[in-house]
C-alpha cells in the first residue's frame, strides 16, 4: 500500500497545505465517517458541517472552507477535481506486467506495440494493430484490421470489431460492443434483407465506454465519437451517430440512427433520443428525457411525468385522456358567456 | 430422464396426495394442455376450468381446488412454491463434473475449492479466492483478488472485476458485468477526468443477477447487494447504490449512483430511479416508472402515459402544452363570473 | 478489394443499365458528397438534388428520377433493396476460412458441419450439434445439446445455452445471451426461491439478434422468435414471449413475460411492453411507447411526453397535477350556470 505525506501531496500536486506536514495517507475516504490515514474531499458545501467529525487523516477543501477542516488540509480551487487525480496514487488496478500470455491468441500479421498486457482468453485477429502500452485484458476480442491507440485500456470481454479504430487513452468497460452491425434492412420480396454495413466505427482520444455499451459501425460513412466522449454502461449508439467532443452520457440511454450530438452536452440516464436529429453544443437532457426532434439551442431539457402514488397515477391518467372534452366544456362555457377565446385550440396536433 | 411418483414426491416435499400413489411424471407442463407423464400446477383461481381438460398426469392445487383435479393431485398451501421445488429434479443444467477445464486459465495464486467446475476459456486472476461446489462457466473473467462464495453459479462468460465479493450460493446469468467502473468523471481544464473507483462492490447470499446486467463498483464505500436480492437481465446499477433484502427488480430497470432501496421491494421492468434518493422497503414501483425523488413509505407507486393510438397520442400531447392556456382561460371566466377560486394555481412547479 | 463494371451489376441483379457501361466501382458511397469509383443510392424522393453533384459512379434510381442522374446509373423499382443486394459485393466480413481453430475447445460429442469456422476461445460444449458452413466467432460459448442451423453467424462472444435451437442463416452479433434463466421467482418461508426455467427457446430461419440483447428460454414451455425477425442492440425479450414472423424490434425495447406479438409489427426503440398481453399483426408502436396491454388490431401506435424545456416541463407536470382540481373548478362553473354536462367524469381511472 503506498503512503504518502501532506507534504508530498502538496507539491505534487501544486496544492497549498495546512497542518502537520507529516500527516500520511495510506487510502482515500469518504468524508463522513471518513477514516483514520485516509484522505476525502468536501465538494458539495452543504456538507461543511461534516469537516468538524470526519475521521479523515486529511481534507481537500476550498480556500473558503479551509478554516473548518479539524486537522490537516489540501486547498484547491476544485477539491473534486484534485481528489481524483490523487485518489489515482491508489488505485491498484492501473498497473500491469506488459507481456502476451500464454493463453492469449495473437493472429501473426497482428501488430502489438511495446509494453502491451495481452491477458489470457483474448483473441486478436489478423492485420490489427495495437499501439504502445496498451491492456487488453481477458476474454477481449479484436477483429481484423481494427486499429488501437497508445495506452488504451480494454478491461475485460470487449469486443472490437473490424476495421474499428481507437484513438488514444480510451478505457473501455467489460461486454462492451464496439462496431457491431448497424440495424440496416430492406424489405424484400420475401421479408427483411440485411442491408451491409461497411462504414465503421471511430473513436478519438480519452474517450471512456461503459460496460455492455454497444456502438454499431456506420452503414455506409462511419459512426464517430470525438474526443474526451464519456459513455455510461448499457447505452446503445445506432450506425452513423456523431458525438461531439466532452459530451458525457449517462446509463441506460439509447441514440438512433444518423443523430448528430453537439460538444459539451450532459445527457441524464435513460434519455432516447430519435433518429436524423440534431443536437447543439451544451444542451443538457435530463434523466429519461424523450427527444423526437432537434434540439437547436443550449439549455435545460427534460419530459416524462414522475412518479405518483398508483391510484392517483391511474387517475392522471384518465383526465389528461378526458382533456379534449375539458377543452370543449371550457369552449361551450365561454361560448355562453361570449367569452370564447379558445377558437385557436382546435386539435391541431404536435409533430412528433 | 429421472421419474418421480405421486407417492415420492408427496413424502419428499410434504404434500397430502390424492389419487394413485404409483402415478409418474418424468417432466414438467403447462396445466392446459397438460402433458402425460408430467406434473403441472394451478395458481391462479381463474384458471380452475383448465383442471378439467388437463393432460397433465399430476396437478399440484390448493385444497380448495383439490375436488376439481382430475387425476392424481398433490395438494400445497402454495401450489406455485411446491411446482418451484419439485422442477428442480428435472432440472438438467443443475449438476456438474467437478473439475478445472485444461483450456481454463487459473493464476497461480489463486485459490479453487473441493468441488468447483472451471470450465473452457474461464480466465481467473490472481489471488482470486473461489469457495466450494462452485461453477464457473465458459469465457467467464475473474479479478484479481475477488472472492466467490460456496456454490455460486457464474453461467458464462460474467465478469467479476478485481477485488469484488460474492455470497454463497448466487447465480449470475451470462454477460454480466460486476464491479465495473463507475461513472465518476470530474471537470478537468482539458475536459473530463477520470475519478478513479476505489470502492468494491459486495454482493450477499442467494442473490441472482440476470444476463447482461451490469453493477457498478464503488467510488470510495462499497456498492451493496443485500442476501436474497434478485436483479432481471440487462439492469444497470451504478456506484454506491445499496438494495436491501430480498427486493427483485425486473428487466431494464436502471438505478443512479448513491441511491438507497429498501427491502422487500418489487421493481418493475424499465423503471428509472434517480441518484442519491432513498427508497422506503416495501414499495412497490410499477414498470415504467419515473423516479425522481425519493419514497419515504411503502406503497404502490407508477408513472408514465400509456400507450394510444398515435393520432389521438399527438392531440394528447398537444392539449398537454396548452394546459397554461385552459388554465388562465378558466381563470377568466372564474373572475368574470366573481367565482376566482383559481388564484392558488400559479406556475409554481414541481420541485423535480 | 472487388470491382465491378455497370454493366456486370445489370446482369447480376437483373436492373436496367444507363451510361456507360465500362464504369466501375469498387464500393459504396453516400449519394452526397459521393465517391469516384463507387455506387450510391437514392430512396428519399427529398434528396433528388443530390444527384446532380454527386460524386459516385453509379447511382441507383427509380425509373422517375433516372433523368436526373449526372452519370451511370442502374434504375431499380427500389433502390435501397437493390443497394442492399450490391453491397453485399463489397463486404469484406462475409467470407470465412473453414477450420476449427487450434485455440476452440470443441466437446468430443458435439457434431460440427461441414463448412465451419470456429474461432478461437470458442466453446462448444457436449452434445451440441452445429449445422454447415457456421461461423462460431470468438469467445463464443454454446451449451450442451444447443442446435445451430445452416450458415448461421454469431459474431462474437455470443452465449447459446443448453438446447437452444437456432434456425437456418440467423446472424447474431456480440455479446447477446440467447436462453438466459427466465426470471422466475417464488415466496418462500425465507425469501425468494428459484423455479427452474425448463423451457427452451427456438430460433426460426433468417432471424438477425443485435449486440447484448437477451433472449430469455420459457419457464415449462419454450420462448418462440418466428422466422425473419430482426431484433436491434440491447434488448430484453422474457421467457414465454413468441414473436411473430418478420417482426422487427429497434434497440433497447423490453418486452415481458408471456407476451405474444404478431407478424410484421415494427416497433421503435426502448419501447416496454408488459406481460401476458397480445398484440396483433402489423401494429407499428412508435419509439419509447408505454404498452401496458393488448393491441387487438393493426395500427400505429405512441405514448409519452415529449421533451420541452425544462423550466417549461415543470410547469407541465404541475398543470397535469392539477388536472383534478381544474376539473372541479369548471364542473362548479357549470353548475353555476346551470350547464352541467361534466358529471360523468369522475374519477373513474383507467384499468392499467
Amino acid at each position: 500500500m503506498p503512503t504518502f505525506t501532506l507534504d508530498e501531496l502538496a507539491r505534487r500536486f501544486g496544492l497549498q497545505a495546512r497542518g502537520d506536514a507529516a500527516t500520511a495517507v495510506h487510502g482515500v475516504c469518504s468524508l463522513s465517517p471518513g477514516k483514520p490515514g485516509c484522505i476525502g474531499f468536501l465538494s458539495n458545501p452543504r456538507l461543511r458541517d461534516e469537516l468538524a467529525t470526519s475521521l479523515a487523516a486529511i481534507v481537500i477543501v476550498t480556500p473558503r472552507h479551509a478554516d473548518a477542516a479539524r486537522g490537516a488540509a489540501l486547498i484547491a480551487a476544485d477539491p473534486y477535481l484534485a481528489y481524483a487525480r490523487i485518489a489515482r496514487l491508489f488505485d491498484p488496478e492501473r498497473d500491469f506486467v506488459p507481456g502476451v500470455h500464454a493463453g492469449a491468441f495473437v493472429a501473426d500479421s497482428a501488430q502489438i506495440g511495446a509494453g502491451c498486457r495481452v491477458a489470457a482468453g483474448a483473441v486478436i485477429d489478423a492485420d490489427a494493430r495495437v499501439g504502445t502500452d496498451v491492456y487488453i485484458g481477458p476474454g477481449c476480442t479484436i477483429g481484423r484490421g481494427a486499429v488501437i491507440g497508445d495506452g488504451v485500456r480494454l478491461i475485460a470481454r470487449v469486443s472490437v470489431a473490424a476495421r474499428v479504430v481507437i484513438g488514444a487513452r480510451c478505457q473501455v468497460q467489460a461486454g462492451a460492443v464496439l462496431g457491431s452491425r448497424g440495424f440496416g434492412n430492406a424489405r424484400g420480396p420475401g421479408g427483411w434483407e440485411e442491408v451491409p454495413q461497411l462504414g465503421s466505427l471511430i473513436i478519438g482520444d480519452d474517450v471512456e465506454i461503459g460496460a455492455n455499451t454497444c456502438i454499431d459501425r456506420g452503414a455506409i460513412d462511419d459512426t464517430v465519437i470525438a474526443n474526451g466522449v464519456r459513455l455510461d454502461n448499457l447505452i446503445q449508439i445506432a450506425h452513423n451517430v456523431r458525438i461531439g467532443e466532452h459530451t458525457a452520457i449517462a446509463a441506460c440511454t439509447g441514440i438512433a440512427g444518423s443523430t448528430r450530438i453537439g460538444r459539451r452536452c450532459m445527457i441524464g440516464g435513460a434519455v432516447g433520443i430519435a433518429g436524423h436529429v440534431e443536437i447543439a453544443d451544451d444542451v443538457i437532457l435530463l434523466g429519461r428525457a424523450m427527444v423526437t426532434g432537434s434540439i437547436p439551442k443550449a439549455g435545460v431539457y427534460g419530459s416524462g411525468l414522475p412518479l405518483d402514488d398508483a391510484r392517483e397515477w391511474r387517475k392522471t391518467v384518465a383526465r389528461v385522456r378526458r382533456l379534449g372534452r375539458l377543452e370543449a366544456r371550457l369552449q361551450r362555457l365561454e361560448k355562453h358567456l361570449s367569452l370564447n377565446a379558445g377558437s385557436q385550440d382546435d386539435d391541431h396536433s404536435e409533430s412528433i
